[in-house]
């Protein structure tokens, strides 16, 4: 008979308890949890302060005395794990409630005790109108301020997840809200030019977004006649006024407990694990926001505070305390978050830490509907790829838009995961009807694209190249006039539409490179095409005018 | 310079001819089209009859006019390629607007005919009110016969992707509607008891839905005072009066101008290919409905009348007559349909398939929500998968629900495709918010559920074996008793609810086998873990009791 302690009752934690009772029924199981909710969903809580999750008590998947119902699972709320002895193989706990402590011996313990939000040392910004969001109390304190402090203006710091969910919270409410970011995008997941439609997306609602602006200094302002209110400074020298600042600019692996207990912690600052989740003592596993784990594209170390990999973790540790031998196939930070009406997603690498990570790397973009066109409702899925050039190995991907952005992310993930080539992803056979895809899907087009640059049966130009061509080069918009007029173009572009192109192509420079392009990089390639075969240097802007425009925004 | 005749100008053709003219501008090229239309979206033609396309012209993706600007295409409409001569590579073309023949050479010919209606030789279907649709002319005529002939009552033959999309668009247009369909199940990708999720909603939206049911004579009577009308004879005796009659049985491949020639023709009935495409003469190739193809999973010949495969195979056909390499990698038949809410999809081989062919499966069910339960717009995803339970590989999967279908038999496809067991598909990382996903997925769950039969960790017991117990055998619903009186239960089964099993296990007997189940097959499996870890013997009925009902249905 095993005894199981575990430190953590949420995602990881709760998902061990559970598999650790169907594996054993002797196993003696204890879980503590330092809040007073065990295995709520948290990631609901933003949707819950929003308006979309009506109903909180939906946010509490289970209670202590489901649990224990259910799987004989001994849960302690509001009991802090404060040390580990591991010689003795005991923890010491601490009661909240009357602040008494007792021990707990072990014999496997298992480490889910999350992570903690980021709170910059920023002068002032401990007030009673500051908050972060990570738990049912977080929620709870911050509906409160909204209703007794009546708000009229809501800043977020920090554009990631729970920065966006938290800004469309408000929005909902009918809060003006401003958010403000530091780096010059939101949604790091994603490269700089996809943000740009979230971007978009935001300023269109109404948000005031501010990129490349950090917050510098928080004064709190007491009104006993109106209403408490902030004053921030910014980076930028701006100042504003608010009544809610929420700090969501990341969070840290929580690991005091880990580190007390001489645990090794990785580089990063994350618990280190191996793949069957065992931290550096064989009897005390770790999972979840807390630990460092390996990165399935790079296999170095990463940190991954999502919900899916902690799930699967705990599923892991679970299976290995109990004699099943399993382990942890690497994360790839697959990850999506709502944006208004925008979905944007991501999986693998992105251009940005391939870069950092001098990882060879070659893109394509594509823009194309969600499913026929013909049927309504179809909408521009925007995706972009990443792939080795010489092997064709996936290496990341990309969407936004607004529909159908899960299911091709979805597919990226699967197929990266497989260890599949942009080669193979040709070839894949997705449902095709009218409501739900194309006979040529997003994927398969890209697959395409990659292909023909592979196979130099394209020469690519990128986004990033456009504003500085030179001499040399000239750009050709093959667009119908009456797109450039609607859409926009670039500076100095001839124009000739592709219909037209055979029979103009004289008007062309043979000594130069014609750098072609189009709305969506579609009828670019069939001009980059002409061009090529009839001795023409050319160059086609991959993802075309809707990529250039939208980095900029 | 080559001279590339094309015959058939739809998907696998026009996608023939966009990319050869893609990669040569000297190529000539010729597409041959016997009806009046090109590029037409033949997937689209339902949704135009029931109204969903409103304007008729969206379906026109190119016209012959626009394929000339773009692609430089000489296109030839209602010019029927009626002979080839292989020896002096020539073609005759029979000119329909005037019945004028001549030739053409070709240094490649390829053939993209499609596939005609099947219809059966019934005494009297041959009549006014019986069409069948393939395409736009077809779709003209059932409009006008809607029109003109005022229709009350409609009867479809054949529950496939076009019986049921007419079934639907009769429905959207008021008209009352019978579907009769020889087997015991539509939609048959799918196995019999993932078809009764739409039955249940067929019948749920009013349609006269008979399975098990042929249609074995028809009796057209005019009535010149009202409308005329036709009486069906039914192989249950039954009649049935009705005003217009679509059939919609199945396709069979064009094979004349092919056979004509000598051209090597399987045994299932299409053209023969290999995996460029190419027929038994090497400088004639086919694509699309009108072919055999290899099945992806048993490498088998197969013949698979969708879209997806034979747009790719015009694109492959057409690299492989100019110079590149390029090869077909089978079909896995990934298919999907709109029935009213409901979507329903597979992609491998169905249970029935890998019965007959004497391959060795296992399978599993899961029910549970395409997203986050706690956010808004969840929709149970009825999920099945088939796999081999040696090697852990993926065989097929099937979906039905209102959310998220087509992404999960999408994963599954690109994970068959890949090579994937599932044992890999339980660290798959799918995109997860809550208004797009869970933590575990469906797939992940699925996964899970198939690695425990794997592992010894379930013993299995199927919806097709509940009726057959044997004494030695007793049944266990472990739902509450609320669900029992809400949902049915099964004959004589006892009721513990699982929370209350730890404490009431003594009620049971040891010496028997306990066949556990819920509604869907997790509480189930709680059950029978603890019945196992506890000495008994115990099978769980996995998919639950919502399996064993909609199989009935």
């Amino acid at each position: 008979m095993s005894k199981i302690i575990i430190v953590g009752g949420v995602a990881g934690g709760a998902s061990a308890a559970a598999r650790a009772r169907r594996l054993s029924e002797t196993a003696e199981i204890i879980m503590f949890e330092r809040g007073p909710f065990i295995s709520f969903a948290n990631c609901g809580l933003p949707y819950h302060i929003g308006g979309d999750i009506k109903d909180r008590n939906k946010l509490l998947l289970q209670t202590p005395e489901s649990f224990l119902a259910r799987f004989n699972v001994d849960v302690r709320t509001m009991s802090e794990v404060v040390s580990i002895d591991r010689k003795n193989k005991t923890v010491t706990i601490n009661t909240l409630i009357d602040n008494t402590q007792y021990t707990e011996s072990y014999d496997f313990l298992l480490l889910s005790p999350g992570a903690n939000p980021i709170i910059p040392p920023i002068v002032g910004i401990n007030n009673p109108l500051t908050y972060s969001l990570r738990n049912i109390t977080d929620m709870d304190r911050i509906i409160q301020a909204i209703e007794i402090n009546k708000v009229n203006h809501a800043t977020v710091v920090g554009g990631g997840f729970i920065g966006l969910e938290m800004m469309e919270a408000f929005h909902q409410r009918g809060i003006k809200t401003t958010l403000l970011e530091r780096s010059d995008q939101v949604m790091m997941p994603v490269d700089r030019e996809m943000a740009g439609f979230a971007h978009a997306e935001i300023r269109d609602k109404g948000i005031d977004l501010r990129l490349n602006t950090a917050l510098t200094d928080v004064q709190f302002t007491p009104d006993t006649k109106t209403n408490d209110r902030l004053t921030l400074s910014l980076s930028n020298g701006d100042s504003l006024q608010t009544d809610i600042l929420i700090m969501a600019i990341g969070v840290s692996p929580e690991t005091q407990l880990a580190k007390d207990a001489g645990l090794e912690i990785g580089l990063i600052g994350g618990i280190k694990t191996n793949a069957q989740m065992q931290t550096s003592d064989p009897a005390i596993f770790a999972v979840g926001d807390a630990i460092e784990e390996t990165d399935f594209v790079t296999q170095q170390q990463t940190v991954v505070p999502l919900a899916g990999p902690a799930n699967r973790q705990g599923r892991i540790a679970a299976n290995n305390m109990l004699g099943r031998h399993d382990s942890y196939q690497g994360t790839q930070g697959t990850s999506i978050c709502k944006v208004f009406d925008l979905a944007i997603a991501a999986t693998g690498k992105n251009e940005k830490q391939l870069k950092r990570d001098g990882i060879n790397f070659e893109k394509v973009y594509v823009h194309t509907a969600s499913h026929a066109s013909y049927y309504p409702g179809a909408e521009t899925v925007s995706f972009k790829m990443l792939f080795d050039p010489i092997t064709g190995k996936i290496l990341g991907a990309q969407a936004v838009g607004k529909d159908g952005i899960d299911k091709r992310i979805d597919i990226m993930s699967v197929a990266q995961r497989a260890g599949m080539t942009v080669d193979q992803l040709q070839h894949i056979e997705l449902t095709y009807a009218p409501p739900f895809g194309s006979a040529k899907d997003v994927i398969n087009q890209a697959a395409f694209v990659a292909n023909n640059i592979i196979n130099g049966d394209a020469t690519p130009i990128h986004f990033d190249e456009i504003d500085n061509l030179t001499e040399n080069q000239i750009l050709l918009d093959v667009r119908n006039p009456g797109e450039l007029s609607t859409q926009g173009y670039i500076g100095n572009a001839i124009n000739i539409p592709v219909d037209e192109l055979r029979h103009r192509m004289h008007e062309l420079p043979k000594d130069k490179e014609i750098v072609v392009y189009c709305q969506v990089g579609l009828r670019g390639n069939v001009a980059y095409r002409q061009l090529v075969n009839n001795g023409f240097k050319a160059r086609n802007l991959i993802g075309g005018y809707r990529t250039y425009q939208f980095s900029k925004i």
